[in-house]
C-alpha cells in the first residue's frame, strides 16, 4: 500500500465525515424485466448517521448481490446518489468488489473464522484448520479491506472524520493511514472480542494484522469495557504493545490508539411508533387467539451459532419436566429467523433446532395445547407483536457483542415483560439489575430463571420493565453515532 | 461435609506422606480361574514416588476396574500391601467406589467437563449443555473426591503432607482440609488451565467449587507459570479472590495458598536404558526396513481430541502437495494409540484420522513408497524405536500441560532429531529456544516448519538435540516429586 500510495497520490474528495460498513443503507433486486429496484435498509447504523444533517457526508459500503453490483457499476464512481437513486439524503459509494473476492472476504474470514473467534464457536480439535483455502481467503479479505481504504481515501476531504464499522473491516483502518494520514479514522467493534488465548489460534501474521489494522485507527470503540479490554489484552499479548487499562490506551509502533466504549441502545421513538402500525396489531391478534390466557416466554433470534437456541429449548424442556404447574399454561413462542445459510454449520444448527421443537411438542403438546410455537421465517412486524405479547423474554447467547432484543422488548412491552439475560451478552453489562441473570451453558439454570420470570409479580414486573426500558434507551442510535463523532 | 466432620471424628493414621491420584501404580486383572493378577503401571508419579524411601508413605487410589474393585474389597481397609500384594515398596490404599459412581465422575466430569474446559474442547454452540444429567455426575464427582478426603484423613499421621493429584481430585483438597486442618496439602494439575472467559461456562457453583477445592490445599502447583497464572485469573474472576502474580499467591475467604510451579521433566535414565532393550531394537530393526533410508517425521500420542493429529496430517499433505522434492524421500509414522474409547467424540476422531491418513496414501502412495505409516494399537517399545529413528519428531497440540513426548525424543535419539513443536504445549516454556516452533492451527505455518525440521543440517540438529535433552531432563520425577514436597 505505502508503493501504491507514492505512485499514485490520492486526490481528496469532499466529505467531511464518512461511515464504511459492509452493507450499505440501501440494496437492490433484479426485476423480471431487467430493471433495478431499490430498497432502503434499517438498522442502528441507519438511524445513527441520521443525526448527520451534511448532504457532502459519504457511506461507503459493499455490493453484496449481482443487482448490487450492477448498480455499483453503473453510478459514477460507485456513487449511487450521482446515478438518480434515492438513497435517503445521505452520498452513498457502494463498491463493485468482484463476487468471488467477496464471497471469500466475507464468507471465509470475516463471518467463518474472525467471527468464530470473537464468539468462541469452533469445535477445537478439527476447526479452524488454516489451509492453502485459507490463505486465498485471507488475500480476498485483504484486497476487499484495501477497495474501501482506497474508496475512503478518494472520498475524504482534508481532515475528514472516517468511522470504520465492524470485523469485516479490520484492516482498513491502517490501509487508509497510509493513503491518508491527514483523516480522523475511527472502528467500532459490534462484536465480542476473544480473550488472547482463544485469539491467537489465528494464524500468527493475521493475528497481528488485525489488531494492527484497528490500531491504525486514532480509536477503536467496543460495545462494552469488557471487549475493549479484551482487545487491550490481544494487543499486548499479541503484539507486545503497552497497554493503559485505565486511560484505555494503547500503544504500539509509536503510535496510541484510543480505546472507546459506547453502548447502543435502542430507538424507542421508533419501535413504539413502529409496534403500533396495523400491521403488527394484527399479528399480535394472531398471537393472542394462539396462546389463549397462558403465559408466554419469547425469543426472536437469527438462527445464530452464538444466539443459544438449542439449549434454550433444553431449558424451557427442563421446565416442563420439572414444574408440571407449568403444563398447559405456558406457551414458548421462538422465533429464529434464518441467517448465514450458505454455511454448513448453519444449517445444521437449524435442523437441530427444528428436530428438539419438535420433540417437545412431542412429548407435552396435547390436543388443546401446543407448547411451543417455532417459526423459522423473518417477519418484524410479527416479532414487534411478540415483544408486545411477552411475560418472559429469553435472550440467552452464549456470547454476543450487545443483543438489542434485550433492549428492545422492555421498550414496547405492553404490560411488563421479565427478562433471562445471559450474563455473556454486551448488554448485560447495563441491564443485570433489572434482569434475571444466567449462564448460558447452565440449562437447568435458564429453567429455573424462566420459572422464576414466570412467577414474577406483576407490580415488580412492571417497575423492573420501566427501569430496564430507561437503561435500554440511554444511549440511542443517534447520540450513540454522535458520541463516536465527537470523540474522535 | 463440616457435619460429618463433628459426627465422626477422625483418627490419625501413620502416614507421613501421602499421594491421592485417581490410577494407582498398580492394577488387577480377573483370570479365567477367577484368581487376580497384579500389575504394576509406570508414568512420572510411579517414578517420582519412588524417591521417598519411606514404608509408611500411602498412595491412595481408585479402584478402575471390576477386578481392582474386589481386590480393593478384599483388601483390610483398601490397604493392598496388607492383602499381601506386592506393590512396589509404597503401601497402597485402593478405594472401592462403586462402579457407576466411579464412571460419572471419571466419565462424565473429569474427562468429559473438566479436561474439555482445560483445553478448550468444547463445540460451543451446542455443547456443553450442563442438564440434569450433568447434576448426577457433578454429584458422583463429589461424593469421589470425599471418599478420597476420608481415606486420606484416616491413613494421615498428625501434620502429615499430602500430594493430591490432577483434575480427577479438584475437590479433595478443601474436603481433607475440613476433616484434618493439621495436615499440610499440596495439589498438583498436570493439566492446562483455562481462561476465565472459558472456565466461566462451567456452572456457576461448579466453577467455584473446583476453584475453592483446589485453594483448599496450602500449595497449588502446576506444571508452568502460564497455567499457575491462568488458575489465578480464574480466581479473580470467579471467586474475587486476591491474587499477587509476583508472589504468586491466591487469597481467598481469609486463607493464602501459594501457587508453585513444577515442569515435569523425562526420566532419562529410565528412558536411555528401556530405549536400548532387545524388545527395542527388533522394532527399530523392522521400522528401519519400511523406511529405508528415507527421512522420518515421527509422532506419538494417545488419540486424544487436544493432540492435533488430524492437522498434522493435514500439515504433512500439504508440505508433499507444495514440496515436491520429498516426495518418495519421507516417512510419516504416526502412532495414535487408542484413548477415551468409551467417548463419542473420541472414536469419531479415531476415524477421522484413520480416514485421513488414508487419503493421504491414496493421494501419494507408489509402488516402493507408503508415506504414511499409520498405527492405532499401543505398543511402548515401537514408541521408543521410533523416538531412536526419528530425523523429525512432530508435537503439535492445540493445547497440552506439559506432553512428555517432546521431552523423551531428544533423550533417546540416536542421531539427532528436529523437534517441530506447538506453542501451546506447557513444554514449550522450556524447550522454545532449541525446537521449531508452531502455532497449531495453523496447517500451512505447520508444513514449513516441517520442511525446515527436514531440512535441518545434521550438525544444528545434533547440537540442538543435545540442549533440548539438558531441558528436557532438567526437572527428572523423583526431583519434581521431592520439589513439591519439601515446597510444601
Amino acid at each position: 500500500m505505502a508503493d501504491h500510495a507514492s505512485e499514485r497520490p490520492q486526490q481528496s474528495g469532499a466529505a467531511p465525515i464518512l461511515v464504511a460498513s459492509n452493507r450499505g443503507p440501501v440494496s437492490f433486486r433484479t426485476e423480471d424485466d431487467g430493471s433495478l429496484t431499490l430498497r432502503r435498509g434499517g438498522g442502528g447504523l441507519v438511524s445513527g448517521l441520521s443525526a448527520i444533517d451534511d448532504p457532502n457526508a459519504v457511506w461507503v459500503c459493499a455490493a453484496l448481490s449481482d443487482a448490487d453490483r450492477t448498480a455499483a457499476r453503473q453510478a459514477p464512481d460507485g456513487r449511487l446518489d450521482r446515478a438518480g437513486h434515492d438513497v435517503g439524503g445521505q452520498a452513498v459509494r457502494m463498491l463493485d468488489i468482484d463476487p468471488e473476492t467477496f464471497a471469500r472476504a466475507y464468507n471465509g474470514v470475516a463471518n467463518s473464522t474472525l467471527w468464530f473467534v470473537h464468539h468462541l464457536l469452533y469445535q477445537t480439535p478439527v476447526q479452524p484448520a488454516f489451509d492453502a483455502g485459507f490463505r486465498t481467503e485471507w488475500a480476498a479479505y485483504r484486497a476487499y479491506n484495501a477497495a474501501f481504504a482506497e474508496a475512503l481515501a478518494a472520498e475524504a476531504a482534508p481532515g475528514a472524520a472516517v468511522l470504520v464499522q465492524d470485523y469485516h473491516l479490520s484492516l482498513a483502518p491502517a490501509l487508509l493511514r497510509e493513503l491518508r494520514p491527514d483523516l480522523r479514522i475511527g472502528h467500532f467493534s459490534h462484536t465480542p472480542w476473544a480473550p488472547p488465548d482463544y485469539y491467537r489460534l489465528l494464524p500468527d501474521d493475521v493475528a497481528a494484522a488485525v489488531l494492527e489494522g484497528i490500531l491504525g485507527a486514532d480509536r477503536a470503540a467496543f460495545l462494552t469495557r469488557r471487549w475493549a479490554l479484551a482487545f487491550a489484552d490481544c494487543c499486548e499479548a499479541v503484539l507486545g504493545a503497552q497497554v493503559d487499562r485505565d486511560a484505555l490506551t494503547v500503544t504500539h509502533g509509536g503510535r496510541t490508539t484510543r480505546l472507546g466504549v459506547h453502548g447502543l441502545g435502542a430507538d424507542a421513538e421508533f419501535l413504539r411508533e413502529r409496534a403500533h402500525r396495523p400491521d403488527v396489531d394484527e399479528r399480535l391478534a394472531a398471537l393472542r387467539e394462539a396462546v389463549g390466557d397462558r403465559r408466554t416466554i419469547v425469543r426472536v433470534d437469527r438462527t445464530e451459532l452464538s444466539k443459544n437456541i438449542v439449549r434454550g429449548l433444553l431449558a424451557y424442556r427442563h421446565l416442563l419436566r420439572t414444574r408440571p404447574e407449568w403444563l398447559g399454561n405456558v406457551v414458548h413462542i421462538a422465533f429464529a429467523y434464518p441467517s448465514r445459510t450458505d454455511l454448513a454449520e448453519y444449517r445444521d444448527y437449524t435442523a437441530e433446532v427444528r428436530r428438539l421443537a419438535e420433540e417437545i411438542n412431542t412429548e407435552f403438546g396435547t390436543d388443546d395445547w401446543q407448547p411451543l410455537i417455532l417459526h423459522v421465517n423473518d417477519d418484524f412486524p410479527r416479532s414487534l407483536a411478540a415483544y408486545r405479547l411477552a411475560d418472559v423474554a429469553l435472550v440467552n447467547p452464549i456470547r454476543d457483542g450487545m443483543n438489542l432484543v434485550a433492549k428492545e422488548v422492555p421498550v414496547v412491552s405492553d404490560r411488563g415483560c421479565a427478562l433471562v439475560l445471559s450474563r455473556e451478552a454486551g448488554a448485560h453489562a447495563e441491564l443485570a439489575d433489572d434482569a434475571i441473570n444466567v449462564n448460558p451453558y447452565d440449562v437447568i439454570a435458564t429453567a429455573e430463571a424462566l420459572a422464576e420470570a414466570l412467577a414474577m409479580p406483576a407490580a415488580e414486573r412492571t417497575d423492573r420493565t420501566k427501569r430496564l426500558a430507561a437503561a435500554a434507551t440511554a444511549l440511542p442510535p443517534q447520540q450513540w453515532f454522535l458520541d463516536q463523532l465527537h470523540a474522535l
